[in-house]
């Protein structure tokens, strides 16, 4: 293992952590409400431990695949624990379990809140709460990447081990144009919906924060009603671009080179706009009986499925009072998640197409013993390593998922409250159903269940193996 | 496909099952409750119609894989079809669906019924319900290869199809014999249990009802209320059958030959003893409250575990009422399920083992990727395939239990209903928890709720491809 390497990195997550820290210090200055000190003090002591550290450069480079999955799990690990210091030190939020729950909840993306109401935090922690999103969407190794060069062509591993999906390749040769490319979009995109809110009648704070939300699909609103009382048309906003994020990257990035054709092949996409379309479909079906204006449960539907399948967590209605179906329909696609290389979470659209066409396969199989058929994706077939690894995906999630029901049970509240906390958090949602539902928090969860949570969220949001090595012991034996 | 064959393989079905349907007549003579009638009727028919048929031998005997999965599929069905007949007929249950349902929960050995109270039905008609079970408990098709020499080597294709488990193989070299065998094993274990149900204080009726229902890990009872006004005694003693009887009956015949090495060293059981144990320990420690002295508590969380993890589902409680962890509990091991080779239902513990294995491997692929480790059980490496399909059982299996949630999910219950309705009728188990708790029944459902849970009855029990092959297009292509 290249402990140098994992240590460098480990600092440099820390300096570049104290630099964007530097963010809600100057939004302080501007709303003057004197909680920006607390973010400047935390910064500084990133940014200078964090320099010093990155003097000892290490000579070897080289980062195997081990070693990006430590060096990815603890960089998500020692940024909460950093990026929640000034939620705790101002005392906006006065336990710590509690703030770090929020703050990994905000750079997983997941949204899940402790908090009863916003509304009454400074514009520093709602800008840092929301900011997080931003900055663990697409994820902060890529963003290292993308600005320091490092030579040896091993980094992959680094992006492969934060990047979702069941495989990750590089859009261009060099890693850093790859990084780069990726993160000149997601600026560009998130610019874009900032402005088009700002239409809407937002101002530039909230528009900036919802952009956040949105585009690191993570979920944390600014209102205590989430996005109840916002217009229709700052809801179709926010939901177009929640799809929009929730598409793989690599989309953009060939329509940016006017590969149109190459764009427009990705399966898994395809059947991501259909999926949406169909859901949105059966939802408002069910719920029009409880609108008054058709065009209203269209919003609604639309907006919560479009919040839900790309992970958001945005809420424009307490759907815990929806219909069966509705709900269900939103819990299957907790559960899927949005597109591999999207900032989405959840499973994946690719893994489910690839796992449902390993099954057709192996029905096939049986039928026509002599025909061996590969499991395509794109009209490609799929590495077999690819497929295995995501049968073993579903396998562990399967696992942790029961693991953390049994954990989380011991609080005694309900099966769906239990079932959907941990869904949510797993899948990087944010609300979920009954007492965690839309209008509710999680702050009454005991202190066991929060830090379960807490390490659903951080495997969910690393698609799991990158924590799941730190828990091996035999990763501590020479 | 061999379809003489397997149209031979369907009228030694009907035959079985006609000469089997004359013990309820049996039974309607000795109580005189007028309702054998129907029974020797339906019993008259299918005798006449499999005998002529089974006149027309095929030439080739020969069962592909591909064969041994249609055979199986379509007896299950021609079996439930005409084993409904006799209820349909006499009135008693007045709803065609109703008495498929009833019927298939019967073979499948789940135990959900539809009735509201069983206490009214004719001795006849408890005796069916019970007694498909028995049949549905150790399968058709093995009972029709122990009862009927068949040549060609490739029977066993019928026994995979039908036996539960990753991997099925013979006990000794002729597949006859083997399943002898293994009726012999279930034949002296019922008689046992029935024996010390008399020793209990109950009737020849009751002992023989319950025994069935406990052998073939069924479910379905005599009384309206379950197990709950039995004394502690019959508990314990069908509290340890349910155990046994979720046992690989390998491990029996192991004992019967001497070979008690061989026996003891069955991982799988090993693990399933512990669960068992652990399982019991924590509900015991959750419902104690709830309970006025620590034997009736312990009895009651023996009982329950049991009873779910070897997807039995007699109630000696209403555990909707405890505890969400001990109800989390329960809903794992309904999940988990019994041992492969055994009458239960499930995922099974040996399916859980290779998952775990497999996570665990690759967790550590991670950390040292020069390592090539195999997966192992019994200390034996297993085949790489039926790691492969273990991983798509769990894929499929998942996949058809989120369709199944959204049928239900039309009926518009609580998602506890809808959740544990799918989860107890595609494990085999019965009562589920919330509506379809262990004081409910399922009569209430829809029609089309209810068959889609007779198809997951079937597909659980018969470990989901034999019903999955017949669903598949190509299966009628030339």
């Amino acid at each position: 293992m290249n402990s140098r390497m994992i240590r460098f990195i480990l600092f440099q997550v820390m300096r570049i952590e104290g630099v964007l820290m530097l963010l809600p210090c100057l939004v302080s200055v501007i709303y003057g409400d004197g909680e920006g000190v607390f973010y400047a003090a935390v910064a500084a002591f990133l940014i200078i431990v964090g320099f010093i550290g990155c003097r000892f450069r290490p000579k070897n480079h080289s980062v195997s695949v081990r070693d990006g999955y430590v060096a990815t799990g603890l960089s998500w690990i020692v940024m909460s624990l950093f990026g929640c210091l000034p939620f705790f030190l101002s005392g906006e939020i006065s336990n710590f379990t509690d703030a770090l729950f929020e703050t990994v909840s905000g750079f997983t993306t997941t949204g899940a809140s402790i908090m009863p109401a916003v509304e009454q935090m400074s514009h520093a922690a709602l800008f840092w709460r929301s900011f997080t999103h931003w900055i663990g969407g697409m994820g902060v190794l890529v963003f290292l990447l993308a600005l320091i060069p490092m030579s040896g062509g091993s980094n992959i591993n680094l992006m492969k081990a934060e990047s979702p999906g069941p495989s990750v390749g590089k859009l261009v040769p060099k890693m850093r144009y790859s990084a780069l490319i990726l993160y000149i979009i997601y600026i560009f995109l998130t610019l874009l919906e900032t402005i088009l809110l700002l239409f809407g009648g937002l101002d530039l704070f909230e528009s900036f924060c919802l952009s956040f939300g949105t585009a690191g699909t993570g979920g944390f609103a600014v209102r205590n009603d989430s996005f109840m009382s916002y217009s229709l048309y700052i809801r179709w906003v926010a939901g177009i671009f929640m799809v929009l994020f929730g598409v793989n990257f690599n989309v953009y990035y060939f329509m940016l080179m006017r590969q149109f054709k190459k764009a427009f092949c990705f399966e898994e996409v395809r059947v991501f706009f259909t999926i949406v379309a169909i859901s949105t479909l059966v939802v408002f079906a069910k719920i029009l009986p409880l609108y008054e204006s058709g065009a209203a449960a269209l919003t609604d539907a639309f907006f919560q499925v479009t919040s839900i399948v790309s992970t958001t967590g945005f809420g424009s209605a307490d759907f815990d009072m929806w219909p069966s179906t509705a709900k269900f329909v939103l819990c299957f696609l907790m559960f899927m998640g949005a597109c591999a290389g999207s900032t989405g979470g959840g499973v994946k659209v690719s893994r489910f197409m690839i796992l449902w066409r390993s099954v057709v396969k192996e029905v096939q199989s049986y039928i026509h013993p002599k025909i061996v058929k590969k499991v395509t994706l794109d009209k490609k077939p799929v590495d077999p390593d690819v497929v295995k690894s995501t049968h073993v995906f579903l396998a562990t999630y399967v696992g942790i998922f029961l693991i953390s029901m049994f954990i989380v049970s011991f609080d005694n509240h309900d099966m769906t409250t239990t079932f959907t906390a941990v869904l949510a958090t797993f899948n990087n949602i944010g609300p979920g159903l009954s007492l965690v539902g839309p209008t509710c928090n999680y702050g009454f969860l005991s202190v066991f269940s929060k830090w379960t949570l807490i390490f659903d969220m951080l495997a969910g949001r690393l698609e799991l193996f990158p924590i799941l090595v730190l828990f091996a012991p035999s990763l501590y034996k020479k």
